[in-house]
Parts: C-alpha cells; sequence; structure tokens
C-alpha cells in the first residue's frame, strides 16, 4: 500500500472513520486510543455507514504513541482543544520521511503542526462530512460528502496524489486542493455559524435552526462575515457557495455539529479555531465582523 | 391625596414595590392579583428595601377589576408579553379622568394603551431601579434608583405634577422626563445587552457577564447600536451614557434582570417590546444592527 504504517492520533468519530475505512480496504491502520481501548481492542471499530455497517475487528489499538513506533503517516483528528498534548504524541511516530495529515477544525492547524514538526512533513484536510460517535469505537456517518486533501507549503504533489488514491480506495469520495487556506474557510463558512448557533440557540439541531426564517437570515449573514474576511485574506468565495451551504444543510435533517455534541457532553469546545483564528485574522486585516464578535463572546460565556 | 384612587394592573415586582410605597405614605391603592391573592390578602405587600423591609397591611386585594371599579389612575406593571389581556382588564376602572400610568418595558407600550384607552389618559415611566420578586407578595430592592415619568402627548403638565409629589412623598426618587421617548431609549440602552446577554450567555448575572472584557466590549456595542437607532429616531444619546451604563452596573454585583428571571423560571420573556420593537425602528430607518439582529434571533430561539 503506497502509505505505508498510519497512526490515527485521536480516535474520535473523525479518526475512527477515516481510520476505519483506511483499515478496511487493506491499510495497516494503528488507533492510538484513551477511554475506547477497551472496547477496540476485543471489538473493533464499528462504522455504522448510510444504508450499510463496518466492522473492521482486529485492529492493531494501542494505549501510548510508543507502543505505535514509527510510522509514514500520521493522521491527526485530536480535537484542537488537546493540541498542547499533540508534540509528545507525535515525537515517537516520527522517522525521516513520515508525513502529518491534519484533519482538525478550524483556522492555524498546519501552522500549529509545522511549529513542532516542521513545514515538510505536514498536510491538511477539510472533512465535509457529517458524523457522530454513537459509542465505544462507534461512529454513524449521516452525509458521506467528501474529503479534501492539500499541502501546507507548495502545491499539491505525489505525496498527496498517493494519499488521495488510499483514501479513494477506501471508498472516500476524496479531492485535491488547489489552495489549502482556501478549504479552510470555505469550512468555516459552515462551521462558524452551524456550530457556533446551535450550542447558542439552546442546544438545537441544525433543522430546527433552519426552521426560523430569521434564524437562518443570522446564518446567511455570519457566513458573510466570513467571507469578508477571507476575501481581505486573499481568498475569494462566491457568493453562490454561500447560499449552497445552507441548501446542503436541510437535507441533512436534525444533524447536531460536533461542537454541539462537545458542548452537550461538557466537553472543551474548539472555540480557538473556529471563532477566534478567523476573528484575529478580522482584526489583523481590519474587517468588521459584529456578528462574529458577539457569537464568539457568548460561546466563551457558554462553553 | 392628590392621586385619588389607584389600581394596580400587574402586581409583579414593579406592581407591588411602587404600588406598596404609594400604600406605605397613605396613598388609596388597590391591588388586581392573581397568584399572589391569598398571600397579599393575608398578609400584606413585603418590600425588603436596602437596609429595612417594609410590609403595608392590610391592603386592598382584588381577583378583578369589576371589584376594584372605576379608579383615577391606573398603575400599569403588567409583562408586556400578557397585553392581549389588558383592554379588558381596563375597561371596568376607566370612569371620565381616569389616567392610566404605563411603567412597562421596551418600545411601545405608551401607543398600545392609546389605541385602547385613548391618547389623553396616557402617561409612561421608566423605571432605572433593581427590583426581584422573592415571594409571594413580596420585592427586594437591590438598587434604589429612579422614575422617570412623562405624558405620551405633549410635555409634562398638572397631572404629571400631582403624579411626581406622590411618588416622591412615598420617597421615591421620581423624575418628570422632558422627553418620554428619549427615556425609554435610554433604558433601552441598558435592556437591549443586559437583558439579553445575561440569557444569551447561559443564564448568568450582570457581574459574571461583566467578568469578561470581551463581553463587557459586546455589551458596549451593543449600546452603541441602540444609540444609532434612537440617534436615527431624533433621540441623541451622548457616548457618556453609554460608559456610565457599564459602571453603574457593576456596584450592582450579581443582578438578574427581569428578562433572565422570566426566562430561568420559564415565563415568557418581553422579546416584542425590548429587542423587536427596536430592530423595527432600525430596518424603518435604514440603521445597521447586525448584533441586536443576531441577539434577537438567538433569543427567539432560547426564550
Amino acid at each position: 500500500m503506497a502509505c505505508g504504517k498510519i497512526a490515527i492520533v485521536g480516535s474520535g468519530a473523525v479518526g475512527l472513520y477515516y481510520g476505519g475505512m483506511l483499515a478496511a480496504s487493506g491499510c495497516d491502520v494503528h488507533f492510538l486510543l484513551r477511554s475506547d481501548y477497551e472496547w477496540v481492542k476485543r471489538r473493533g471499530v464499528c462504522l455504522l455507514l448510510p444504508g450499510r455497517e463496518l466492522t473492521v475487528h482486529p485492529v492493531p489499538a494501542h494505549r501510548t504513541p510508543e507502543s505505535i513506533g514509527p510510522v509514514d503517516l500520521v493522521i491527526v483528528a485530536l480535537k484542537t482543544t488537546a493540541n498542547d498534548a499533540l508534540p509528545d504524541l507525535l515525537g515517537p511516530l516520527l522517522q525521516e520521511g513520515t508525513a502529518v495529515l491534519t484533519l482538525q477544525n478550524g483556522l492555524g492547524n498546519e501552522a500549529f503542526l509545522a511549529r513542532h514538526v516542521g513545514a515538510g512533513r505536514v498536510m491538511g484536510g477539510l472533512c465535509f462530512i457529517c458524523l457522530n460517535r454513537v459509542g465505544p469505537g462507534t461512529v454513524r456517518n449521516y452525509f458521506p460528502g467528501n474529503l479534501t486533501l492539500g499541502e501546507y507549503r507548495g502545491g499539491p504533489g505525489e505525496r498527496i496524489a498517493a494519499l488521495v488514491a488510499a483514501f479513494r480506495e477506501a471508498g472516500i469520495d476524496c479531492r485535491v486542493a488547489a489552495d489549502l487556506n482556501e478549504t479552510r474557510w470555505r469550512k468555516l463558512v459552515w462551521n462558524v455559524p452551524f456550530n457556533g448557533l446551535t450550542i447558542a440557540a439552546g442546544g438545537i439541531d441544525t433543522e430546527r435552526l433552519l426552521a426560523s426564517p430569521g434564524m437562518t437570515g443570522e446564518i446567511a449573514a455570519l457566513m458573510h462575515e466570513v467571507r469578508a474576511i477571507a476575501g481581505a485574506a486573499g481568498v475569494v468565495i462566491e457568493e453562490e457557495f454561500l447560499r449552497r451551504q445552507i441548501e446542503i444543510t436541510r437535507p441533512m435533517g436534525p444533524y447536531r455539529p460536533s461542537s454541539l455534541i462537545d458542548f452537550m457532553d461538557k466537553r472543551p469546545v474548539e472555540i480557538e479555531s473556529i471563532w477566534e483564528a478567523p476573528l484575529r485574522e478580522a482584526e489583523r486585516l481590519g474587517v468588521s465582523a459584529p456578528r462574529l464578535r458577539l457569537l464568539h463572546a457568548v460561546l466563551r460565556a457558554l462553553c
């Protein structure tokens, strides 16, 4: 297999899903686990896909990165709220040529990794997908969506091509990002309003949020603020894209974004990477973002 | 007594407090009560003032406006969410010359009353005060503040002067508003951010709200939006007034505004008069109010 030995760091919904899909297609995937260790060791990874169940068992389950040892690819799917722990977790996994792919939410994740492992190793991926961890080692996928990968520095090359091929072989709609930064901003267009307002509106799902025309107007207005900040940062997002984000969310039904689930389960919410990083960009670039600012203050108080 | 026979319609914190103070000073005050009827009948009205307790007993307690009959002055302290019931409650209280004073929150209350009882009867009052109903017939006053009264139509005359004198005799710092509309907008400068954000931030008091510099910035920004709408409506509010609103709130300590208490007790919140009416003014006048708009949508979802 083109990807060699793979470590999944952060085995929540995203890590279990992508790691599980790759493992099911024959990749050598090692999961770094905490609370789910015993379950995954005994029963494997269980993916509830639209229309079918996929159980991958046995899979190599580990409690420490030392137990995994050096790998060819690390897939980082840790919550950004746990980034402080990341450098220590990565150390034992690195060897010459180890690539590190972050699938984390928000802005600033590649730069953070680059500071700790060197920019040359770093790739980023954006998951446009609806996943919820529904039990130990078990993830439900509501909406397959797609995965878009890119290099942190420079354009896509052979390394990205091989990775995209591996994900596609695993049945994932995987694409190459011409510009990873642009892709991140496009994902923020969705995450900023939906992850934020489902929390601020009292823990309601996207369907209930969109049931109110007033709230839908505010979602669109927040998207426009994100678009304006992206624009000032040199990333052009067409108006049509914003409208489509609301359209694709309606058929998702009563979906609860990851931040809402973290909030309801009393886990830390990724405020820094999803709302604060874009807000800092707005300040740096002199862009007005009143709604983002108010939403951020409310989330800070709530979470 | 200059005020003659007085009826209190809406015997919550505001109605019990002002009615109780007037009754204690010898005015003929009749309370229209629902849930507190038995308690007030048996034990009177209990006011927990800063440093002293004041119990007014016996006081005329009534279950219906018919039982009160025609009066010289009606003081309306009903929640604006119950305004639909108001015309029927007022009917039996009116005779020639009956004045109607609304102490309700937000915009539009005088106009509403004017449509039902005729503009000539209507006066308005703004209570800058911290009151919480802490039990049946019992109100705690945290911050005495002041009461500002004005005519709905025309400038202050003899009727207002007599009323101000009665309130002052009752120990209330009562003032005459040169322009009632201006006074209403000044009160909204406080109510819009504090009543709204204490709810949106998860049910926290004003002290916890002001503990965050980011949140304090958003409070100030919301105040500026209200000021801009007022300005477009011809009401000039000086910048200094906004800063002072935050300053006077700090010593109030862990205060819970009335809307927060309504929200936490699962009662209707006065969204229409506090947030929606100013928002409609913003739309009518073409003033941008992005934070007010977002806050309103969140409150609509929460309440």
